[in-house]
């Protein structure tokens, strides 16, 4: 391998940072001295302080303006004892779970004008710990806790007397604020359309036994059957992985327990995915001979999978801003304790 | 679809925050008090500035530490001059590419009791308008925009004087800060690779020749092939998208083109992943008949083909702790202009 090479063009040892060069900073003086007022004077009138005339506020509101004056934050939170700020924490893993989480939350914060703090704990206690005091130290308004599973997690030890809300892994405490996913509803979705489709005889292959999604689209698939009457086909739910060996060598054991399978109901994409390819290669035809819906819409799956997949959506942008929602509405002394869960969405394509 | 269900369990308007409830926050006359000194001198001994005596520091010191006293981030940044705080801004889709990036970046910064403030203006203008005027009124102490793609960017439109670092995308002003991927390196590797392994028909597939990616990994392929002595099976680079329909397509023209190609590097671990796709149904064995050799190593790319992938590594995470190094360097006045390329890494595994 070779050593990292840095190719230098330049000469100057601080880099010029933009079209037509640096701005000086605009000061509350700079205002005041346009707007021909003491600092004092522009300080209360772009504060809305103290009693000043009309015309005086108008004078600074356009000096302010004219100079591109921006009010210093960190003044701003001094004397509101707000930080306008909140604290974005991940547990565990970042990645396709909680990314659409922390990108909806963060655009439904910035709209309202409030910056975040992204905090990776890496699921480590040490790193969390840190993050935390970080947090308290910088005085965030509130938290958001977004986890890559639905397992409910421990409430956060806290540092500080900010509001909390947990989004996608709600917390053990069923009083605090927490979002989650619908997932019962959305497997129950995938199955009714199934049945409704006139199939009769379906699987299910899903993740780990002891993961709660698992567990919650296990107990959905069999009361969607119950409700129409039908058994699991080959008489249980294949437990495993959530990957696509696991797809692959799954449906091989429900082919062999029930010859007769019409469809399989898959607790993910990639478990969908690894299917639909054994399915294919030993002969068979989705959805024709047997229909496939998988579960979480991750777009390299279901569209490269060939037929593309039918899915559910569990909508995790919309979660993201729903926790943020929540957590202005707390922050804002209206909070609602809880767990509130978000419906999925069936996504139709080819498979089912 | 079923409205969104809110349980409530709790009866408070206000959930409790943690465990055994609420901390009172400690203040600096807390600290004073209990060391037996004016908040004055208690400031005065955590913040290092004055003549004290090194006893009375000591004491200020334990008493903070007894009472876990955190002092206010606000008020040292006003004391200070910096906010000890750094923007991530990214530029366009926020995924597999940007977010290793962004989180080697926070990881190197929170290590260096930087907190960083996530900002997606998701390719859009209105949106980076808003959040660089949100930076700057944080007077956040400088800028990291991560891109997804290797193509050079215009520069920031700045509203404010701290450094910028570029990362993944470098700015197309060549005396910027900027931290990208070598891929011309990378993609040399590969080739050589498979040169040794005593391939000689070697075909490329690769993204669209619009993509700088596509266009310097081309390079690198014909130049790593002319080292050698050989010209491309099939005669020319094959461009088209990043996705495994491309690959599988594309591996088809690539055994018309030459039905004696030995070996495809592949743009893509996606591409690679088609190839073998095609590759496997049309009974040719990979690597026995056909080396493959992918780029990125994805994890659920990477190990769900068969055979798994041997691929370059971009090492984003790496990259995106350069790029906060970098930052802190120009941060401390230090800055080193110009585009630093950083190694990518072969990985072995089980198709080249």
């Amino acid at each position: 391998m070779s050593d990292a090479q840095v190719s230098r063009s330049g000469t100057e040892a601080r880099p010029d940072t933009g079209r037509g060069g640096p701005r000086p900073r605009v000061t509350i003086a700079d205002v005041a001295a346009l707007a021909g007022v003491s600092a004092g004077t522009a300080s209360k009138a772009l504060n809305n302080r103290g009693k000043l005339r009309e015309e005086t506020r108008a004078r600074v509101a356009e000096a302010a303006r004219r100079l591109g004056f921006r009010p210093n934050e960190m003044a701003r939170s001094l004397l509101s004892g707000r930080s306008f700020t909140v604290g974005l924490l991940t547990t565990d893993h970042v990645g396709r779970f909680s990314l659409p989480v922390l990108l909806g939350a963060e655009d439904a914060l910035g709209a309202g004008e409030i910056s975040v703090f992204l905090c990776d704990t890496r699921g480590d206690a040490i790193r969390e710990r840190h993050h935390l005091q970080a947090l308290a130290s910088r005085r965030v308004d509130g938290i958001i806790v977004a986890g890559r599973r639905t397992d409910p997690r421990p409430p956060l030890r806290q540092f500080l007397d900010v509001p909390v809300v947990y989004a996608m892994a709600p917390s053990q405490r069923a009083d605090d604020l927490s979002v989650a996913p619908d997932e019962e509803q959305g497997a129950r979705e995938a199955v009714r359309h199934l049945v409704a489709a006139g199939r009769s005889r379906i699987a299910h292959i899903t993740g780990p036994a002891r993961h709660h999604s698992s567990q919650v689209r296990a107990a959905a698939f069999r009361a969607a059957l119950a409700e129409a009457g039908l058994e699991p086909a080959g008489g249980t739910v294949l437990f495993g992985e959530w990957n696509e060996p696991w797809g692959r060598q799954a449906v091989r054991h429900v082919l062999h327990a029930d010859p007769r399978c019409d469809a399989v109901f898959c607790g993910s994409d990639q478990i969908a995915r690894g299917a639909a390819d054994s399915l294919r290669e030993s002969g068979h035809t989705v959805p024709d001979d047997i229909a496939l819906v998988g579960f979480d819409n991750w777009d390299v799956m279901v569209t490269a999978s060939r037929p593309p997949l039918t899915t559910v959506d569990m909508e995790l942008g919309a979660l993201g801003r729903a926790a943020a929602v929540r957590l202005l509405e707390a922050i804002d002394g209206r909070a609602r304790p809880g767990t509130e869960h978000l419906p999925c969405r069936l996504v139709l394509r080819e498979s089912a």
